[in-house]
């Protein structure tokens, strides 16, 4: 029995070190394992299942709101990835090129996608000529590669998985309507499904997606006060389909240039989950995307009936919640240290006593709260604890986002922010010059995050210049 | 109006060349679409909600036989692939190379993934130490690229999107029987969901897959009377796990080896599909994988009710069936061509008279049947005529076959049968000498397909050299 015996280490504290304590869970709650490609990693079948559950979720929006997926080749011609000048001069220093197919040197290299516009592009060049062949509302799942110097699990890898969004419109104001319903699906998806409040918002010009005319992004607030980028949206005017020459004739027969958007989420969402729920025992999972809703632990499960009744509630429940039952010989301490190191929202104990009473007893992940419930409409009660844990990780999140926002009128009043309350979102006038954005970067060490669409008088002036301000500014540290 | 009015070109006839026929089909159907990627296609919406749902069913067979899924690299360094003799020697000559990452050259190339067998088992080399460690069954859905020369859209394309099982064991039994199973998954999903029917068997040793013990293949033999791998299944033995040193302690604390297996079917299905159950009015859709299994088609639309009866059926069809209504402005001769040349199982026309009389007009696909039903029981009418699509398409199939399977005792009656009668399986005995195996190629142009689980004894002695045979083997040109 001693060599049976399984021990859930213990983890790095938060406090003591946050980075090693993010690196801690990946491993620990098997979410991904390092390889010998750098950059590279494996996700493991429980990681991988919450990137499922994501997909599942948002590929439901998506087709709700009337996309079709699709699937585009992994591989650029570098004379394809070159035809939009801003796109190439952002990409092309951070691609994988391939050069060789079997012993063969290649004409044109490839680069493996690191995102794909220009494949959407020469396919929209193929097939749309007449405005009826417009909208076409593409996305695809897929993977893409950036050749990153340093990396994080999930943060920043060099193969990330994603689904990159690509419509093409008649005319601008379609296409830029379509750029916010993309973003608010985004924001509803980060609410509703990861109980992660965002802040809706415009990147600066500085901070645009190469070749975009406007880049919309979500910004959420992490557990250590640091800002993490969850999804963008991006307008591209008619910039793309001029240099792609694609062009349909509207209902007078006059050739036009179509408007284009791009929108994508990542496997990143899966870092932003761990750093916005997570805590010193491990992983905190929103319920609707925890690969496990409900673990099922029989207590003193030798004694008689005790399995017997497990799995009749195992049976019970797995048509409505996602259940598992560990009937191992491991140690209930082990079971509960595992599955709270996991994430599981609710642990469901049943013992003999439990059993006798016709109740069971069920704890919530986030709080550890226990309730004694009665068998009688345990899936109603469920039901209500996985609204308790959803609700109780957005109320969370958001006090720790709103206790770590502050509003600053000058340099020095962030900077004393900083110093004294951590780091955090500054809300701060700005003037709209570039000069200015970077200077609060270099004195501070806050770059411009957004410029939300709620915005708010902190002062009339710039915070760095003085000048009249122009619009407020979401600052911030950042993934 | 003369400039909306779409035409639908008809396709090059299966019997004049049934090659174009073939992308006839891929390119009017709308399945795919080329790109400046030699080898390398656009999957458009059509064909890939096509992938979507074999991709839906398997992975619901693969996680009810206890399966994972999880997510490799799309890379494998160079050193890592040359780990296992055979294996590099098998895909060395046909994988692309990434040898830049941005600027930088790179130390060790990393291919691009043409199968994950090297990545699973340094990941089982990390994870697998206890005997308690075991089995570990996983499959990813990922494309694999392999530099092919000659590239056929879906049979044979440098990029093809696929799924890849790789199951870890402790006995050689268990492993076995995995790749039985495995193998037993496909031939029931391309019966049951594809209705196309299948061989079962062992490749011959000079077609198993690079570093397998045995491999598993499942044979369907298309309209042209050639033969397509539709799926294969592999037992690796202990090889890999002596490779890359893969050890597991059993319960009696001795170190041992444990046993490997992979299998995969890829988007050649869909190849396999448009092969097996096409005419010459285009496509022809299996209903459980159809995007569309039920087109609702207007009649006299412009007519008062007819509309809105079209759509009421629709919102009452929609929660049973995938349906579309064609509401469009187009012909209803354009849309009965478009839909056939989209392979709908069922086109459900409605129009005032049918109104009138609480009717409707049901087509099969498959054989242009009508069928006038009544609305009361609308639902159970289309169940009925989906079923027997499916069951026609089998039907139809598995006569295909049978007309093109010739038993032959020599070399002449195999020349014979193909000049008389045309391409087809050959079930002809076999000595097992890999001689022979290659001059009934040579002679006769059929290669080994499998060496079938059902034998039957068309005679004693090896079609070849006339020795002692050991079992019979189809024979036939493949895809």
């Amino acid at each position: 029995m001693a060599q049976q015996k399984k021990m859930v280490e213990d983890i790095t504290s938060m406090e003591e070190d946050f980075a090693k304590w993010y690196t801690d869970i990946v491993k620990k709650a098997e979410l991904i394992e390092y390889t010998s490609v750098k950059g590279c990693m494996v996700i493991r079948p429980y990681g991988y299942a919450i990137w499922e559950n994501i997909q599942h979720i948002l590929d439901s929006m998506f087709k709700a709101t009337g996309h079709e997926n699709v699937c585009m080749p992994m591989f650029i011609p570098e004379s394809l990835l070159q035809k939009e000048k801003d796109h190439v001069e952002g990409f092309a220093p951070e691609v994988a090129w391939v050069t060789h197919g079997g012993n063969e040197k290649l004409e044109d290299r490839l680069c493996v996608r690191p995102t794909s516009e220009t494949l959407f592009c020469e396919h929209y060049a193929n097939i749309i000529h007449s405005y009826r062949d417009l909208p076409k509302l593409y996305n695809q799942w897929v993977s893409v590669v950036r050749w990153e110097k340093t990396t994080r699990p999930f943060l920043r890898s060099r193969e990330f998985l994603w689904q990159e969004g690509h419509t093409i419109h008649a005319t601008a104001q379609e296409a830029i309507e379509e750029t916010e319903r993309m973003l608010n699906v985004y924001a509803d998806f980060c609410e509703n499904a990861l109980a992660m409040p965002v802040v809706k918002g415009r990147k600066t010009d500085s901070d645009k997606f190469a070749g975009a005319e406007a880049t919309y992004a979500i910004e959420a607030l992490m557990h250590d006060g640091k800002a993490l980028q969850a999804g963008t949206s991006h307008y591209f005017g008619d910039g793309f389909a001029r240099a792609f020459d694609i062009q349909f004739t509207n209902k007078e027969n006059k050739p036009q240039y179509p408007h284009q958007t791009s929108w994508g989420v990542t496997t990143r969402l899966i870092g932003a989950i761990i750093m916005t729920h997570g805590d010193d025992n491990g992983l905190v999972l929103p319920p609707a995307v925890a690969p496990i809703q409900v673990v099922i632990l029989p207590i003193a499960q030798h004694k008689e009936g005790v399995l017997e009744k497990a799995n009749a509630l195992k049976e019970q429940l797995s048509g409505k919640f996602r259940v598992k039952l560990d009937d191992s010989e491991n140690s209930a301490g082990w079971k509960f240290s595992e599955y709270e190191m996991k994430g599981v929202p609710v642990r469901l104990e049943i013992g003999p006593k439990d059993i006798e009473n016709n109740q069971c007893v069920l704890v919530t992940r986030h709080n550890r709260e226990k309730a004694v419930v009665s068998l009688d409409n345990l899936e109603e009660a469920i039901e209500q604890k996985l609204k308790e844990v959803h609700d109780g990780l957005y109320k969370n999140a958001l006090e720790n986002r709103e206790k770590r926002t502050y509003a600053c009128k000058t340099m020095d009043e962030i900077t004393k922010a900083l110093e004294e309350k951590g780091d955090g979102f500054i809300k701060a006038m700005w003037c709209g010059d570039e000069a200015c954005e970077d200077k609060v970067k270099e004195v501070t060490g806050v770059g411009s995050r957004c410029i939300p669409f709620d915005q708010e008088n902190i002062s009339d002036k710039c915070v760095c210049c003085g000048k009249p301000a122009k619009c407020m500014v979401y600052w911030g540290k950042a993934y």
